[in-house]
């Protein structure tokens, strides 16, 4: 699942395009983009290349785009504990100013936030 | 899995806590809890209530602290496309200053960053 997302994220819509790069089994794959679409993270948008049938691809939704800060922090988490010692394959740039990001905690009076010790949970009036 | 994971950042470590406040079936509990073990997210610590035998609880890892983003993230997701209407059940909270906190994805030039669409892939070079 994860990684059909990281696959939308990069801009790859085409079946065969997340296939090749997933290495997933096409049924394993077809299915997970199903519960994407069902979900409403993903949607089918159709197009037709000149000469073959209809088909579609597919598109992160607004509730999809906003899974942005999660794949954001997996991937740092990924390229710190599970990465092979060539390092990360990608580095993730703001387009603007060519730094590098990284997914973070603020709070709402702008502190970044360095660790769960430094977070309470506070149980909401209901 | 998340939820055991909510449940390890909430300080919940003692499995008759955490199958409380989950209800997975014990089964499903202990497996997950074995599987987070496995991948040194989470460590057995024993401890022994007085007339009881001893029995371990589950504590985080720097491995699995590190997860925090992750779950900020998701959890904050969460709350937007999955909550019922009454809202979120609890809401995070800077300890120093009191402030609600969200995940977010920063540059290294300290910009916040909105959205996926103002981040650029890079290759690197390997």
């Amino acid at each position: 699942m994860v990684l059909v997302l990281r696959e939308a994220f990069n801009g790859v819509r085409r079946f065969d395009d997340i296939q090749q790069n997933t290495g997933a089994p096409r049924q394993v794959l077809s299915a997970r983009l199903a519960q994407l679409v069902e979900h409403d993270v993903l949607r089918r948008v159709p197009y037709q290349d000149p000469g073959q049938r209809q088909r579609y691809e597919y598109r992160l939704t607004q509730k999809g785009l906003d899974l942005y800060p999660v794949m954001v922090a997996l991937l740092e988490w990924g390229d710190k504990y599970l990465a092979d010692n060539s390092g990360p394959s990608v580095t993730l740039t703001h387009k603007e100013c060519g730094a590098p990001i990284h997914a973070g905690i603020l709070c709402a009076d702008g502190h970044e936030i360095a660790s769960a010790r430094d977070v309470r949970p506070v149980p909401s009036p209901r």
